[in-house]
């Protein structure tokens, strides 16, 4: 215990050297992180085996699903994939530095708001060992430490990528001691407990996971714990774009955050829209649960649904469907059942769209577009820290912006506050500048 | 206690209606708001003298102190003041419908960051009741819904601010139940555990009280709890500006979170800055507290810090004081005692204050300038919603961009994700684009 803690507070300080590192060193550095996982495929595949031996053993014994041991699995083109995000994360604009304004309080007073990085970031994941290089990548180019914890299933896999990158980069200029890896369960705790030390928590995992970090931590937490998504179709939908959309919000990848759960039909379009999406759907293999005056219209081949399947997030290929009777009823629906992620509108009606947009507090809301699209990459960020229903800090797909900050720099020539007081008190000028920082 | 809940959640209904209030309703509103202040200030000062009939018989009985009762009365100067904080409000441009940031993804397909309110503000605070026009106006204007708890020595002042306020603006258009007051001990207790309602929780009043708060509570708290500011004075500084700027940065006002209460300086310059700032403090009724090595210095006049001075926030004519070998020392010890709030280095040497301002982990970073400068108003913020020692969303002075975030509206002409994927795969452009957003 002693040692977690004595790494993190290393971590801390390495934080506040690596927050000042020039752009070409942590470029060369996420160079020489490629780099060394190219040179050490065979160590981190060898050390994947042994993982992968437990984990089929556990599969055996019900403990762990298909889908959990190939995530875990990791190949040489996985490992490609790992070395393409690092190369991609250099590629991206160092955030640091920035000056975000400038302003003239008084002659040779002037503020300036800089970006800077966070400090240190811990990041608690489940078994995918992918989340070590990208998560590792973005917060040095951000000028972040980091603190992980892994799986114990993807232990020795972490494990190996870990000191692979880390000596790497350390190598190449970045502070001793600024990624630290916790491998014991108790870390969780000790981690969930150090709200003086870490400054952002990334939770990486199902739904129950993120749900335990946010509820069992007072560090700031960015993430979410669920995607239920809406589509609604408004009574002046084009029906090939409502059908097109809405088939593509639940089937082009229905197990992930953003995938539709609810669909919304306006009272008015309903006869002409859900028998025609309903078939389609059949079609398409997707289970309908639908409401009973949906149900009229849908036919036999549908489902009744119960209460709770207004709140449930499938990522399935299932889905819910009920009539309403107004724009306002669906956003009223989506503002209660929702989970703020992302929802969208199908319409041709631009007034209706705006309100929906207006109302819906969801960090993405879509106009015409499948929910599908909510998502760091096809946002343009160029890699995703994750994607957030906070209502502060970052909301929706969260690029690198999400790991920086700023601080406010004021520099002046001896000023004093006396002088800005009282009588014959000087006035200030709060003159925007387009200025960069400079001393 | 049912009735609490259903007046949060009545605000927080509220708040998605006001979420969309245009800017003239708005303005008319808080125009309203200040009329109504001057046309029932015999209201306010008549609730205010039941207050302070009680509140004089708590100071007779010790358990108000003389400065808790001063910061209670309300006067017509009181309100001129209140009404005049309304108005620039006012003046401020409304924050919200903002277009950050517009991005073509494709053809037809642009991602649009929009500036929206957070949605529902609570705010805690202690006696003084200038917090409820302040908090209401900066609230109102950036569509935010708020949740009031005051202390009960201001009960009756409150309440007569209160809803003297929340009618002129419910008159003006703003909707119903966007305002609410809780006024029993329970409330509090209540508040805190409402994070499924609360958004952001603003705290106003003694350390130990946000500290309090930030401590019982899930909803992000936007404040701080502490503000022990260095002054640290370098081997190139000039002594005139070191001298001026520190004497200001600890009497100019010293209760304030922004005055210093710890002098680092350079081992190089202590024998000459040393007796001449202690000479000034003393003429000044400042008390200092010195380590061994400047006490040397200081003669006779000062006192032995102790250990636990280097923690202290005096908020009084209190400094201590102690030299270090190096600017290095100086940047870790400001990291290790600071909090994080100002801290200021004087210095005639840039790349020393680069250094500092780099590596010194604080809100606000003052090269020659006093620590008092970091305050909304002299920021240029026009208003302050409070100081952040917070490492996200809003850091130091923070201004009504503070009770922002923003969602991302994308809007298409039926555009699906599966386009974008597998053979043939349509390309983003990811073009920034210079637009507003517009349906």
């Amino acid at each position: 215990m002693a040692n977690i803690k004595e790494n993190v507070i290393r971590a801390k300080d390495a934080a506040t050297v690596l927050s000042a590192v020039s752009t070409s060193v942590k470029d060369k550095a996420l160079e020489a992180m490629a780099d060394a996982l190219d040179n050490f495929r065979k160590e981190v595949i060898s050390a994947n085996a042994e993982d992968m031996i437990a984990a089929e053993r556990m599969r055996a014994a019900g403990e762990l699903t298909d889908p959990m041991v190939k995530r875990l699995r990791v190949n040489d083109e996985k490992i490609d994939g790992m070395m393409d995000g690092i190369r991609d994360v250099r590629k991206l604009k160092d955030p640091i530095g920035e000056t975000m304004s400038a302003m003239e309080l008084d002659d040779g007073l002037t503020l300036y708001q800089v970006r800077c990085p966070i400090g240190l970031i811990g990041v608690i994941f489940e078994s995918r060992p992918d989340v070590v290089p990208q998560i590792m990548a973005l917060c040095l180019k951000s000028g972040n430490a980091v603190a992980f914890k892994g799986g114990k299933e993807a232990a020795g896999t972490n494990r190996a990528l870990f000191d692979i990158l880390s000596k790497a980069a350390y190598a190449a200029g970045i502070p001793e001691g600024s990624f630290c890896l916790m491998e014991t369960r108790e870390d969780v705790s000790a981690i969930l407990g150090m709200d003086g030390l870490i400054d952002l928590l990334i939770p990486r995992g199902s739904n129950e996971f993120v749900r335990y970090i946010q509820e069992n931590t007072k560090i700031p937490v960015l993430g979410h714990s669920a995607g239920i998504c809406h589509v609604y179709v408004d009574a002046d939908a084009d029906i090939d774009v409502a059908v097109n959309v809405t088939l593509d919000s639940k089937i082009q990848y229905p197990a992930v955050c953003n995938a539709v759960e609810t669909l919304l039909v306006n009272v008015r379009i309903a006869d002409e829209f859900i028998p025609r999406m309903t078939d389609i759907f059949i079609r398409n293999g997707v289970e309908v649960r639908a409401d009973a005056s949906a149900m009229k219209l849908a036919g036999t081949h549908v489902k009744e649904a119960k209460d709770s399947d207004w709140d449930e997030e499938y990522n399935d290929l299932v889905i819910s469907m009920r009539t309403v009777d107004s724009l306002d009823e669906a956003v009223d629906f989506i503002n209660k059942h929702g989970s703020k992620h992302t929802d969208a509108i199908i319409t041709r009606n631009k007034d209706n769209a705006l309100r929906f947009a207006n109302f819906v507090d969801s960090s993405s809301v879509m106009v015409n577009a499948s929910t599908r699209f909510s998502d760091g990459y096809r946002y343009g960020k160029g890699a995703e820290v994750g994607i957030s229903t906070n209502k502060i800090h970052s909301r929706g797909p969260v690029g690198m912006e999400g790991l920086t900050i700023y601080k406010y720099v004021l520099t002046g020539e001896g000023h004093v506050v006396k002088d800005y007081a009282g009588k014959d008190a000087k006035r200030y000028t709060h003159r925007t500048l387009d200025k960069e920082f400079k001393l």
